[in-house]
């Protein structure tokens, strides 16, 4: 890929995803697989005024390799020194930006019951301070190509083409191939603002979901609860950032217990280095209540097995059937880019941000409210050519939002 | 390299190299150029009844960038959670395996004196708990192939085949490349190990080094010092472990404050990312008064002026001319290799495990006795074909120690 094209990218996920505010302090998470973009980053973050960078790189082999070798006991501690190092986060507040490139399938195999106890062991320490930074500091997710998913999403092609094509692809869906990125962003971030404030205007406390393939599925929202999509504000500083570089959905928080009905997923869900594809859910009283799957039904229930919350609901998210993402006709198994091909809904964690003024309430209020809390939080697609989606009022006034798996309005 | 060989180098490094005794913790610090083998040597660890495995990542562009964009504040800054890091460490002495990889050359041109004042200031926290771990954990230093160091050492071939050739190097003076790696160990031990037990009963209080190109230096010694080579023990668990592969050396920690003379550098010294080419330095009183280099004397003095201790002598090492790695032919501008090619000195920290029953002293006492103290410890070579090295006992009698770069017993 061009080495300049690369350099507006990295600039693009400091300024446009990272917001970095000069004298802020960033921490960056990658994997091994583009050092040289990593560089070229921190060299983006530090032109942006960042005072510190620090590099926190990831190894995936060695994560699996430590699922196998290692006891649940010690895979499940948090041991003092990382505890502090989150509690210093939660204090300084920096901007935290990942830079995906994992192998989809890289973890497939392993012991999940294991990797998910281990999970909830470390959990129960983190908790507390993952729940006092939320929504108090920017961060932003964009990815980068690895080999391993580069043969996945190019099968076929030798090792250098596939990862050719995949940075190809992931510039051009992060609006980053052509044109000034940053100023394709601002129009961006606005056609969205513009769709969330139509659909905050409407009063909706309910969405019907409705396609061929079997989906039929109505979900409960808040009535204090705002669609929010593209660009958000750090309300400590003021910084505006983007959390997730390609994003096309608009997405609200739903009521965690309300939701009815089953729903296909349409797309497979990379969820820990492993896929599950050809899935469905039932929901009563907005728990999955029966599930089945195609392929890692295991890893489904393990997902849904992680906690009270992760049975239930923590966004519904619209975006087009035709989005730039499902029409690149690439399929990246990578939820960063596939959440943002079609409508998508998520079991876990809600996002608190989607409630009006959430800063005037605790946490503690805010769940109270319906918004929905795990240590989870993943996305699935729903969304296909036929799928419609009707928003009713508190009134019960019917309003079509999705019809044939596009906006209707 | 054959996956063969280097699985049998890495179980060397695991089992020889660290001397893991079931249940222990690994921290296994490595760059980002050879992955598959670091997960190798992970393996090779949990084999020999590692419980944990971490792995800490370096990215030597990265710690130039940083250098480049960062206050000597923050990079001075020991923050609270790296400090209860080590306190860790201190606490549960892990084995230490570190696997060098880096260019040579790739922090040529910094800004040294900054480097040196965000050290100083670091090392102002770190240091009671270095001194704390001092003799009470295991350790070991190897190397893999880093593309930049491959190019360095064979210039003017493709990176595969020079990469192809470090390994190959690496292996061969690391005595894996032929027979069973492990048994060429306890054979060179056994050797390395004779020979201390000859010097140590001849009760010398001071070398004499004479060369033809003007080396003419006196260094004394502790009468309660003590020759070393090859494997160590941890007498907090009576582990066996090799703190240097490859290691040729026999070395002791002179006294500091009594060397007296001229001593010529006979190798470039790569220091902190850049080589020091054709210095020399003048000692009185066991001070280096005076220096002189062809290429970077600012950084060699960076290095004398980092504290109290940089400019007094911390080892004295014997090592034969024709050792296995200069006859190698390979110049590898890396200390654990070229320090192991000749005789050499190192400026800074001595070693109080060279201090007979050093575990019944105070670190107070052993300062006392004269085993120099620094943050800095860095080898330089001064052997050649005709260097002679003369050992005087207490008595006033000279022993021939070495003759034309070897030995002369």
């Amino acid at each position: 890929m061009k080495s300049e094209l690369l350099r507006q990218y990295a600039k693009l996920i400091a300024v446009t995803g990272g917001g970095i505010v000069p004298g802020q302090s960033v921490v960056l998470r990658a994997g091994l697989d583009q050092p040289e973009f990593v560089l070229m980053l921190a060299e983006e973050c530090y032109a942006a005024g960042a005072g510190e960078v620090e590099v926190e790189w990831e190894y995936q082999p060695m994560e699996r390799l430590k699922n196998e070798s290692e006891s649940v006991e010690t895979l499940g501690t948090v041991k003092l020194w990382q505890e502090q190092k989150l509690r210093y986060r939660a204090d300084t507040l920096p901007v935290m930006l990942y830079l995906e490139s994992a192998d989809p399938d890289g973890l497939a195999g392993i012991d999940q019951l294991k990797r998910a106890e281990a999970q909830r062991r470390r959990y129960a320490v983190t908790k507390p301070i993952s729940d006092e930074m939320e929504n108090r500091y920017q961060w932003c997710i964009a990815a980068v190509p690895g080999v391993e998913w580069a043969r996945k999403v190019f099968p076929g092609l030798g090792d250098a083409e596939a990862v050719e094509k995949l940075w190809e692809a992931i510039l051009s869906c992060s609006r980053a191939l052509e044109g000034d990125p940053a100023e394709n962003w601002r129009r961006h971030n606005a056609f969205l603002q513009d769709r969330c404030a139509k659909l905050n205007a409407m009063g909706l406390v309910s969405l019907e979901y409705r396609a061929s393939n079997g989906t039929e599925l109505t979900v409960g929202l808040i009535p204090e609860a705002m669609f929010l999509g593209g660009s958000e504000t750090n309300p400590v500083n003021n910084a505006v950032y983007n959390p997730n570089i390609p994003s096309e959905e608009v997405y609200i928080t739903p009521r965690a217990g309300e939701a009815e009905g089953i729903v296909y997923a349409t797309r497979p869900l990379a969820y820990r280095g492993q896929l599950i594809d050809g899935f469905w859910l039932r929901f009563e009283h907005g728990r999955v209540v029966d599930c089945g799957a195609n392929r890692n039904e295991e890893a489904l229930r393990a997902l849904l097995d992680m906690d009270e919350g992760s049975r239930m609901l923590g966004e519904c998210a619209l975006v087009p059937y035709d989005s730039p993402i499902r029409n690149s006709g690439v399929m990246f198994y990578n939820t960063l880019f596939d959440e943002n091909a079609a409508c998508h809904l998520a079991l876990g964690r809600g996002y608190t941000s989607n409630i009006r003024n959430y800063g005037s309430y605790s946490l503690d209020e805010l769940r109270a409210m319906g918004v929905n809390d795990s240590m989870v939080h993943e996305d699935f697609m729903i969304g296909c050519a036929d799928l419609s989606v009707t928003g009713i009022t508190a009134g019960g006034e019917r309003i079509a939002i999705f019809a044939d798996g596009g906006w209707a309005f």
